[in-house]
C-alpha cells in the first residue's frame, strides 16, 4: 500500500462526506497497492472506509492471489461462482458496517456489476473519479521533476524525426521512429499519433495508412513514461510550401497557444485560458473547427484532472499538470495542433516543460 | 444495423418492462450496428427505445464519424468539451421522452459516467446485461454450424501439439504453436493458455515462462473463432508417467467431465449439472478444489450466458451453447481440467462439438 496516497484518499472521502471508496483493478489500484489483478465479468475491488481501513472483495479464484498481494491487515472476501454474487457482497458489506452508506466508485468500475449489487444491497453508488484524481491533482517536487524528464525525451525526439519528414514517408514508418526513440531515450509506454494531410484534421486520428505527398501536413502526438509520469507533445510540420490557408491557420494556433500559456499561474481561472486560445483562433473565424478542449491534466495518466475547458471551473493550484493544445481542424482537408505540457511550478509559476521549436517548419 | 437482433432486443427491452437500453461502445456495439468507435473517459453510447427507434449521443469528437456509421434515421446528439456533459445527455434524454424512465445498461456502461448522469437526469439505471445475452442465447442453425467448425479446428490442432510436448518444452513455445495452428486453419481471433507443473493449479494462470520437466501436468486450453462463433477446449497431459493422486484426479474429472456432460438436453436444470461434475469430483473428496462455474455460455463471445453454475436457476433450451470444464486444482502442486464445448442442437439434444480424446495421455 502506498501509504502517503492512502491517507490523501481517506481525507478526500471523509471531505466529501462519504463512507467509503471502491477501488476496481485497473491504473489506479495498481497505483495505490502495487498490483491490478486481471478484471474479467466477475466482480472484484478494494474498499477503502472513511475510518482509513480496507478490505478486498473477489471471486474465489482471485482470493489467494489477493492475500497474498494485499497487507494481512486487509481482509479479503470471497464470492462463489456458485454463489448469488451480490449476496455475498451485502454480507461483506454488512459485516464492515458499509450497508446503508454512500462510496464513491473509482473510474474503473463498471456499471453492471454495481447495478447487480445495488438490486440486493442497501447501499448508494455515487462517482468518486474526481476523488482519486483530486488526490494526484498537486504533483510533488519529485513527481514535478519526472514530468520535466519526460518532457526532455519528447522533445530531444522531435529534433530528430524532422529528418525523416519528406514526401513519401508513411505514417507507420514515423509512428515506428517515434515510439523506438522514446523507448531508447528511457522512455516507457511510448504512444503516437502521426495524420498526415487529410488524416491531420480528424482530433482522434489513429490509422497509420497515409503516406505524404508534396504540400502536406504532417501532424505528430506522442508521449512516454518516466519515473511513471507521463509526457504529451504535439507539433505540426509542412512538407513543401504551405498554402496560404495553411500558413494563416499555423500563425494563429501558435499564437492561441502562447496566449492560452502565458495565462498559466497559481491562482488562474481555467476557463478563462480555455476562452482566450478560442479567442485568438476566432480572430480569423476558426474557434468553431476546435471542436475539443483546450488541454487535459496529465501525470500518472494521460487524461487526468484538471481539463482545461468552460465547464471547469476552477482555480489553478501549485503542482497542477496540464497539456494546452489548441488546434484548427478542417475536417477532410488539415489539422494542426500545437500542444505543451505546463505546469504551476513549486514557485507558483508557469513552466513550459517543451522546448521544442513551434516555428513553422518547412522540410 | 443487424435489423433481426435489434428487433430480438427490443422484444426484451418490453418485456423486461424497460424504457430502453443503452449500448457503450465494444462488442455488443459492433454486433448490432457493425461498428464500435473508441471508448475513452468521454460518454457515448446508443439508446434503443422499447418503440423499436434508437439515437445515439457522443462527444463532438465523434459526431461526424458517427453519423456516417449510423443509418439516417438514428439521431446523433453531440456534447462538447465546454458543456456540462450529463446536461447535454439530459436534454437528449428528454427530447427523446425518456427523462424519468428505466433503462438498462450493457456489459461495456462505465459506472462513473452513469452516476455523473443520475446527478443531473432524472433516470434510472438498471442491469440490461441479460438482456443483451437473451438476444444471443438461442444460437440459429448457422450459428450452431459455426460453432461446430470452430470447435473442428481446435480438435485438430490438439492431434499436432501433442507431437510437441516432451521434457524441456516451455509454455511460450506451446502457446506459440497453439496460436499459429489456430490461425493456419483458418480460426481468428485465437486466444490460449498453457500452464505446466505447478502453473497449472491455477485456473487462471496466464503466464508464460513454465517448462516442463520429467513427470509434469500440461495443462492448455485455447480457443479461437470461425464465422464469428468461439471454440473453447481444454486438455491436460502428462509428460512421463503420472504419479498415483494425478491418475486418480485425471479419471475424476474425466468422468465429471463425461457425467456432466451426459445431462444435457432441451428442458435439463443447469444446476443439476453443475451438481453432477461436482458429485463425481467429492467421490474422493476433491470437490472444494474446483473453485469456479462448471462452465460459461460461449458463442459471439468467450463467456457470455448461459453459465453452468448452481446459481443459475433455468432450464436448458435448443441452440445454447456452453463449456462443461470440471477440474481439480491442488494449488501449488498441479492441475486437471477437461472442458469441451456443448450445445442443446436443432433437435433438442446434447451434442458434445469437441472429439479431441479424453484418454489419459503420456507423453
Amino acid at each position: 500500500m502506498r501509504e502517503e496516497y492512502m491517507e490523501k484518499l481517506v481525507q478526500c472521502i471523509r471531505q466529501a462526506g462519504l463512507d467509503g471508496m471502491l477501488i476496481c483493478p485497473g491504473e489506479e489500484m495498481r497505483f495505490l497497492t502495487g498490483f491490478s489483478p486481471m478484471f474479467c465479468e466477475r466482480f472484484q475491488g478494494l474498499f477503502v472506509k472513511a475510518d482509513g481501513t480496507a478490505f478486498y472483495v473477489c471471486n474465489l479464484l482471485y482470493g489467494e492471489e489477493m492475500r497474498e498481494q494485499l497487507p494481512p491487515e486487509v481482509p479479503v472476501y470471497t464470492w462463489f461462482d456458485g454463489d448469488v454474487m451480490p449476496e455475498r457482497v451485502k454480507e461483506a458489506l454488512k459485516e464492515q458496517g458499509l450497508l446503508g452508506g454512500r462510496i464513491g466508485v473509482n473510474r474503473d468500475a463498471v456499471a453492471f456489476q454495481l447495478l447487480e449489487i445495488k438490486e440486493r444491497a442497501d447501499i448508494i453508488f455515487c462517482d468518486g473519479k474526481p476523488l482519486i484524481e483530486e488526490m494526484r491533482i498537486r504533483k510533488s517536487g519529485e513527481e514535478l521533476e519526472n514530468l520535466r524528464r519526460s518532457a526532455a525525451i519528447v522533445d530531444q525526439v522531435f529534433l530528430k524525426v524532422l529528418d525523416r519528414i519528406c514526401p513519401g514517408v508513411t505514417e507507420a514508418s514515423l509512428q515506428e521512429f517515434l515510439l523506438e526513440e522514446m523507448s531508447r531515450l528511457g522512455g516507457e509506454s511510448p504512444e503516437c499519433i502521426v495524420g498526415i494531410g487529410a488524416n491531420s484534421s480528424y482530433p482522434h486520428y489513429c490509422g497509420s495508412s497515409g503516406r505524404a505527398k508534396q504540400q502536406d501536413v504532417v501532424l505528430m502526438d506522442y508521449g512516454c513514461t518516466c519515473g511513471g509520469m507521463y509526457s504529451d507533445i504535439s507539433r505540426t510540420v509542412f512538407v513543401g510550401e504551405p498554402t496560404k490557408q495553411q500558413r494563416e491557420a499555423y500563425e494563429l494556433v501558435k499564437r492561441a497557444n502562447l496566449e492560452a500559456e502565458s495565462l498559466v499561474k497559481e491562482g488562474a481561472w481555467i476557463p478563462d485560458i480555455d476562452r482566450r486560445a478560442r479567442e485568438v483562433l476566432d480572430e480569423k473565424g476558426y474557434a468553431w473547427t476546435m471542436i475539443n478542449r483546450l488541454g487535459h491534466g496529465i501525470g500518472y495518466t494521460i487524461h487526468e484532472a484538471p481539463d482545461i475547458k468552460q465547464s471547469h471551473h476552477r482555480n489553478l493550484e501549485r503542482g497542477m499538470a496540464f497539456s494546452i493544445e489548441p488546434g484548427i481542424y478542417l475536417g477532410g482537408e488539415f489539422g494542426i495542433r500545437i500542444e505543451d505540457v505546463v505546469i504551476v511550478n513549486e514557485a507558483g509559476e508557469r513552466e513550459v516543460l517543451n522546448q521544442a521549436s513551434k516555428e513553422l517548419i518547412i522540410l
